[in-house]
Formats: structure tokens, sequence, C-alpha cells
């Protein structure tokens, strides 16, 4: 603190000085010239009366706008590393992001978030934590973990975890469930933020889900919806990710009196869209787009996390304040050409510092245990001549329960009918090598040869196979075995393309390179197969999450979501 | 929490409903028709679906409004117990006060402190606190009590101790003073506010004050100097109390972009104008009635000091969050004719129900030690013909140093020149009856007879005392002695008027209503003794604080402010 009061008294140099440029500051709106005098790792002085720095940087033509925070991510769903993330994040002018490791969580529990928290340490990004707090999501499936309300109390004590993360659980919330209420008056104890996740909730519902303490939300699709959450106290959190994007939808329901109580978040976003569209930058680039005063978006992606947050020390360009700092030539076109972090000089014209990449324990890279498979492990044997079968709607994560004729072979037992386009899909335990498969029929994979598996599925992650045979369906899970995690496609005996994903079986080792084109192979494989979906292994991954409607598949079985029960395959 | 829940959902009847009534919302800016249910002490749920409460209240034609947040005061300026102070604070609206104790922290240290955390324990008001950072103010005068970095720190434990009240000792703070520098740094590592009063502070000097980590200034009284302040970081704290006024001055700084960043505060309140004009009501009523938007004045006075303070449970109307709500008919004429603080009707039409009073220590109530006076304690000897005179300024607290022909006795000693009016003045150092006693010379009281004395003299608050003669002024201090503290008008060896402040000599016992009386008693009395200022006894306090220019007097002697030590008097 003594040299930052030299520098920004005038009596120390800076040891660095960006001047020259213009600046934005988004605690009163304004744009104007103004230099900064950086001390260390923070910012000592802000003005045109700073003219003096051991290192300078001209920033004629230049804004100078605050490091973006990213309030709502789950990393894992990037399948990058948090080095990985940081260095692309940085590059586009984020040096804040705030994550959700529920993914991690639901297959490693606390040591899952330990490793995630480790990683990303001293990197030249800062990740915060929000303690998952539904894990697992239902009792319906075997997760690797059970994040108790005790588990999350000692989460939240990690000076980098931020708050109780989304609480989807609001029937539990209603219902007064003591752990989900225990799990909230940790956070609320020690005067944390607390997540929200509740879409389309509205009335009474919401105002009992809101006045348990919960704040916010990032799950609003309409306009309406926005208001009512907005009135009633919530920060509103407005998702541009890879999977959902409801800028557009929602920019209606902002005005410059509510405006500071919303946020630009991401929620989920994949490598190739981070490579190709950027991170935070992208969705303020989208609201400024679609009308929105670029200050006020710039305010939703800096000052206002901060806030919510409790993020103190971020936020906004003052004295006092990290030196977190980016500077771009237009407003309106929101692309960095140089990020500052912490005082240091981070990216410049797009590209990242090389950063340092933790390595991780093999607890959490020899995660997918699966006990070895028989002939007869895929074996669906059926009374009835008609079966419950999930029907997939094209890029969207509900599935329709339909009832189909179903076809057997002589023994009896259910086969994949490619005819018709009603496969066998399974799900196995991968946590415990308890042997649970959950088996069942999905129609609209389209696959006339081969079989794709993960080990991305959503929450609980056990490995979920669709194939047109046993035999390729038992081959695709032992090559995930094999690369302890992953996404792969196979025919005939042979690999047609993977994605190894041995951390935890959810994230890469590799760059987001590597990890894009990967991921465009494995696409191409398993179009070659036959499937006709955009995004074939998203879609496979959401087949197994029981709390979406309206039938999935789990290890323990078929689960009919609006009974909340497993039903038998019988229609 | 349970039962709350069980209200918001529709399970259980509201304990208290609101109803009928139009709703201001801070979070949005909108007004609105909305029902309040209450669930014991927390607003439950917000919206017209809540129609049921085992008590019904009828707020048809009124506007509900969350209880206003006063976030700075000196208690002791009002001379007021905590618990008479909440029950006029609640008849006008206020639910929620920020107190920087620091008066009584000059005369009794942390003791002090607790004593008033203490009596304002359990009042349908709440009060918190900042801990006292300038204490004593100078090393140029006796204080009752020293708070180190320590005790600040220990103080700041404290579930109500919100942050460190306002340091004033900016020098320290660009001289890098480590006691002044661990005060900010105790503050910071819990993440709590840290007050700041920098008048006319600005440029590298402002920098460097902001940089130690200081938030707000409530001392800015030029709109350029709030612009300057809000841009680099500040939380402008506008205030609007009995002396310093200056609401009209600086709103032409708040825009719709800054004023979330944007309070008012009264500072000091004095009794008087507490019960004529209202608390931070008034303030709210003058910003409005001087053009601003009514619902940002609400913003300025609820949802910006909750979030300034970090008080995450109040500032808003909304599920969960306490139920401290007023209701008026007119949000410009802002008269509060309901108030209801935590869940229960506190006060109507502007009279609150009695509230609990907490009884004091005998360290507080005897706090008034001096040494026994003898005739030769206000002995005056001097060399020179001329001395150096306090020259007072008309309704400032200033003074100027001027040179001045003294009168003497025959025996030399300097007496008080009534023709002149150049009196003698003398602060007694009375926290450990050391005996100290300064003797000085002021012009401008313009007493013709009597002498006028008081406890309150910052900011160590010795006794303080000005007279014609040795007599009258030895009279006044023993009279002041006997009631423990407080004001006296004294002529002839009989008390013409006298104001008792039996705890720690700066605060009354008695109700506001007679508080009132005896100041304007004294104020008369003092005004047939030949005073002409408006306010003696504020200007008699002020004679004694060494910060403000240009001369002064404390127990250790005569203190040129521009040079900040100890003069001799002859000139």
């Amino acid at each position: 603190m003594e040299h930052l009061i030299d520098v920004a008294n005038g009596r120390a140099a800076a040891d660095l000085l960006l001047k020259g440029g213009r600046m934005a500051n988004v605690l009163t709106g304004e744009v104007y010239p103004a230099n900064a005098a950086v001390a260390g790792e923070w910012i000592a002085g802000v003005g045109l009366e700073y003219t003096e720095g051991r290192e300078m940087l001209d920033l004629s033509g230049l804004i100078l706008c605050p490091g973006l925070i990213n309030g709502h991510l789950h990393l894992e769903s990037s399948l990058l590393t948090p080095a990985e993330y940081a260095r692309l994040a940085l590059a586009h002018g984020t040096t804040t992001v705030i994550l959700d490791p529920h993914e991690i969580a639901n297959v490693l529990g606390t040591p899952g978030v330990q490793a995630l928290i480790e990683a990303s340490e001293s990197l030249p990004l800062d990740f915060f934590f929000m303690a998952p707090s539904c894990v697992p999501a239902t009792p319906l499936e075997t997760a690797g973990a059970i994040l108790s309300s005790r588990e999350v109390q000692k989460l939240l004590e990690h000076e980098r975890v931020l708050g109780l993360g989304e609480m989807m659980n609001f029937p539990g919330v209603l219902g007064k469930d003591p752990e989900v209420l225990s799990k909230i008056a940790a956070a609320r104890w020690k005067k944390k933020p607390i997540d929200g996740h509740a879409p389309l909730l509205s009335g009474k519902g919401l105002n009992a889900y809101l006045g348990s303490g919960i704040e916010s939300d990032h799950e609003c699709t309409k306009r309406e919806e926005a208001e009512e959450k907005l009135r009633l106290g919530m920060w509103l959190m407005i998702r541009e990710g890879s999977a959902a994007k409801n800028i557009k939808d929602l920019l209606p329901a902002v005005t410059p009196r509510n405006s500071g109580r919303c946020l630009l978040v991401l929620d989920d976003l994949e490598a190739g869209d981070l490579l190709q569209n950027g991170e935070l930058d992208h969705a303020v680039r989208m609201a400024t787009s679609l009308g929105l005063n670029p200050l006020t978006a710039l305010q939703m992606a800096t000052i206002n996390p901060a806030n919510r947050f409790g993020l103190k020390d971020r936020g906004c360009i003052a004295p006092g304040k990290r030196a977190d700092l980016i500077a771009l030539p237009d407003l309106n076109e929101f692309q960095a050409v140089l990020t500052v972090k912490n005082g240091k000089v981070a990216a410049r014209e797009g590209k990242a510092y090389p950063v340092h990449h933790a390595s991780f324990g093999s607890h959490v890279l020899r995660s997918v245990k699966v006990n070895s498979l028989a002939a007869s492990s895929f074996h669906l044997p059926l009374k009835a001549e008609r079966a419950w079968v999930m029907e997939i709607v094209p890029d969207q994560i509900i599935t329709r329960k339909v009832s189909r004729p179903v076809k057997k072979d002589p023994t009896g037992m259910v086969v994949s009918d490619v005819e018709e386009d009603i496969l066998k899909l399974a799900v196995i335990e991968r946590h415990k090598a308890s042997g649970n498969i959950g088996l069942g029929l999905v129609q609209g994979f389209g696959l006339k040869a081969g079989a794709l598996a993960g080990s991305v599925a959503h929450d609980s992650h056990n490995v979920i196979v669709v194939g047109v045979n046993d035999q390729e369906m038992r081959h695709a899970v032992e090559e995930i075995v094999k690369m302890q995690g992953g996404f792969v496609a196979v025919q005939g005996g042979n690999v047609r393309a993977s994605l190894p994903l041995p951390i935890a079986g959810l994230m890469s080792l590799d760059p987001a390179e590597v990890v894009a084109s990967q991921m465009e192979k494995i696409k191409e494989a398993a179009r070659d197969l036959g499937c006709p979906l955009a995004n074939p292994f998203l879609t496979l991954s959401f087949l197994a999450l029981p709390v979406i409607p309206e039938l999935k598949l789990t290890d323990k079985g078929l689960v009919d979501v609006s009974q909340f029960r497993i039903i038998p395959l019988d229609a």
C-alpha cells in the first residue's frame, strides 16, 4: 500500500503508465481522456496529472476499460483446463471468471472442485468459484459424489469460493427440504452470494424461492419473466452462451433504471465458440448490436458483476482497484487489443502470453471406473411388443415420451431397429464400477452403423452410448474407458474419431485449437454414420438428465420426468 | 425461514398484510400497485396475489416505500440517547441509522462505543456503527482515550460495527502513518466499508487517499469536487444536517448514470431540527424540492446506502428482505404516516410507539473529572502588551488569528476586556483530572456579564468556558462538573440556564422536547448576557478543535493550526 500511495501522490514513478487514451468510466457512465498509473498489481492514480512511468504504453486512439468479469460459467462445457480457458479469455479482455464447477463435482465431489481451484491458482486470470448446490441433481441416478450441506459449508470457507452456486432444486426450496435450506443458510450466514436457477418460476412460487435468500437468475427466456424477477429483487444474468442465447429476448426488459441489476453471462461456452467468437466480449458486442447503450453493456460485464459478487477490488478503473484493464479502439466493435491483468500485460492484439499449466492428480485423471462388460451387458428383454421410447426434438434438450413397436431378436431381446431409427441407448455407471446399466430406446439419432459414446452425460456424467448393435456399443464404451473419458465414434471394430477428456472424464488436456478440431472430426464421423443432428454428443449428453422432460435414461433406468420416477420400458 | 416460505407460497396466511396501496420499487424505479405479505420480521411475498393476513393494513391512497437508511450520523450532536433518537426517527420513516460514535470515543474510548452499542440494542430501529478512526484527532490536546489500530480491529469484529469511520487524518494517509494504514488495513482485511472525510482534497492527493482503500466522502461542498470524487470511485454522501447543508450545491453533480453511487446523509442533527424538520425524510424532501426525481431521492436514502454498507437484508421491498416499510400519501411531500420495522408497526401519523430506554453505567454517567479549581487557576500572565486572539467568524467554525492589545489587572494578569469584546477563554482537561488548563482570548462572543461553559468541545470534549471574569468562569466550570457535563450560562453566582448532558458529558437522558426547550432557554440566557451569536454553544464547542484554521485553544495551550503546534500567547 505504501508504494501505491507514493505513486498516486507523485512521489514515485508508476510501474506502468497507460497514457494518451480515453477512459470508459463505468461508475459515472462517461468517456473522457485520462491516464492510468499502475503500482504493482494496483491502479494507483487516474487522471491526466499522471505522466511518468517506468514502463509506458501509448493508448492514443484507444479506450481504456475495466477488465471483463464473467459472472457465471460452467468451465467443463468448454472441455478446457482453467489455464487454457484463461489464455483465450484474456485475449478477449476477460480478467475474472466465476465458475460453478458442478459437473466435476458430480464426478469427484469436493476433491474435484479442489482440483479446479488448484489448477486455476496463480493464473493471469482470476477464477472464483460458487459451491455447487445440487450434487447429485436427483436421487434417480448414481453420481460420483454427494455434496452435503456440511461439504458446501466447508467449501464456502475457501477465499476463492464466493458463494452458493445455482440452486436448481426449486421444488426442494418450496418444499423446505432441510438439506437444501441448510446449504442456503450456510451462505446467508457468511453473507455470501447465492445464485438461482428458476426457469419460468413466477408468482407465489418465485416469491417463496427468493424469500429463502436466493438472489439471481440466469434462466430467463422471456421479457415478462425477466421483469418480474427484477421487480422481486433478483439480479438478472442475461445469458448468451453456446447453448442458450437470451440477449435478444431479454434486452427489452433492461431500462436505465434497472440496468445496474443486470449482468451478461455465458453459462456454457464451447471451445470452438470461444476460439471463433470470443468470450464475454461476444455478449457485449451482441447486446450493443441489438441497441443497448455500449456503456451500459460494458457495465453489465464489469461493475455490475463486481457489485453482485461483492468483488470490491475490481470492476472499475479507480485508485486502489486491481489493475485489470483492457484497451480497444471502439466501444461498439469491442475488440480488445490489450489486456492488462494485475498490472502486467497479459494479451496483445488478441493473443495472450503463454500461461502456466497445472498438472492434475491421478484421482482426477483416472475417474472412469466401469465393470468389465460382457456380451450380455446390453441384453434388453421385454415382455410387451411396444416400448416407451425417447424421441429427440432437434436442437432442444427435451425429449418426447412416445410408444413404439420394437424389434426383437430370435431370443426375444430388443435390438436396435435401424430402419425405424429406434436405437438402443445405455447409461453405464462409471464412478464406482457398480455394474449399473440403464437400457432404453431412442428415436432420432439416425445412425445406420456404429456407435457413439461419451463420458459427459448430465448431471451425473456416467458413460452414455447409442449404437446399432450391442457389439458396437460395447466397443464404444471400452474406448471411453481406455481414454479415461471423452467422446468416441466407432464402427466395425475401428475408432472413427475420438476426443479424449481425461480430466474427470469431462475436460481435455489439449489446447483449444486441438479440442475444437477433434470436435469437428468426431461430429463429421457421426454424420458419416448417419446421424443428422447438428451436435450429436451434446444431444447425447442431455439424454441422461432426469430433470428435463419428458423421458430420460439414467444408470438406474428409464425416468418419466413428469412422474419423477423410474418406469418400466414396456408400453 | 420455513414460515416465510409457507407464507410466500400461499400455504400460510401472512402475519401482516399491507394491501391496497402502490409500491415504490427502488430496484427498478417503478411505482405500481402491490401488496406486501409479512412473515415474522421479514417480507415474504410482494404482489397482488397476496390477499390474506392475520392482521391487515389498508394502504389505499398510500405509497409503500422501504424504510429509510441514514448512512452517516454522529448521534452525539443530537444530544439524545439512541432510544430517544430512534423514537423520533421512526416517526419520520427511518428504520436504520449508521453511527460514527467518535465523540463518545474521544471521551471514553472503546467502552464509550460499547455503551452506545448496548444502549441501542433491541430498539425498534437498527443502529449500526463505524469504528472511529481518528481518536484523538491530534496530539495537541488531551482526549479521554486513544483508539489504537488494535482497538479498532477489535471493534470491527462486532457484528453491528460495519466498518471504519470517517478517516479525517488525510495527512496521515498521504504520509503513510503506520497506525493510520493499520486501521485501514484492518477494515480492508475484513472487506468492510471504509468511510472518508476529505474536504477539497483533489488530484494526486485524492488518488493517494483513495488508493489506500477509503471509499466515501461526505464533505463535498462543490459540484466539481463531487464530480471528481465520483469519477475516482467514491460513494458521494450528500449531507443535509443541522450544520452543513450541501444538497443544493451538489445536486447538479448527480446524473441518472451515477446516482446509484450517491447517498443522502445528515452527519450532525440537533434535537430541535429533528423535532421540527424530521430526519432523513427532510433531506429527501429537500432534494426533491430542488428538482431531483423523487424515486432517485428515495433510492439515495434506501437501496444506495444498503448497497454502500453491504446491508443485504434491507433497502428495498422484496421477498426475503427485512420488513422495514413506510407508507406515505405522496412521494414529493414525503411525510410518512406509517412505519413498520421488522414486521411490527413502529409509528403512525408521525408518532412512534414508546421504546425501551436503556440505562447507562457509572463510567458513562460520571465522566467529568476536573481538579478542584483555585482562584489562580485562570490567572493569565503575559509579558507583552499584545496577544494572539481568536476572532470568531459568525456562522462558521473557522477563527481568524489576530493580534490585539490586552487589558491587564494591577498584578499584571490579563483579564477579559468587555469594552473591546476580548474575553478570556479556558479549556480544562476533564478526563483524568490532570489539572491541565489552556488559557486564551477570544473576540466576538460579546458577553457583557457572566460566563458560558460546556463539556462538548470537539474533538476531545474537555470543558470549555468563556466569561467576563475568572470568578464567573470558575463558577460555570463547577456547574458543569456538578451536572457531570452539559451546557451552562451563569451570572453573579446564579445559574441562568443549563442543559445537563450526563452521558459522557455529551448527551442528555431527557426527551428531545425537553432538550430542545433547554437549548432554547440557554441560548436566550446567552443572548441576555450580551452574546450576539446564533448558536453560542456550538461556536464554543468548535473553539477547541485544532484541525480547523486558524487559531484554536486546547487544554495544552494555544494552537496555531497552520503551523500545527502550540504557540505562546504573546504577539
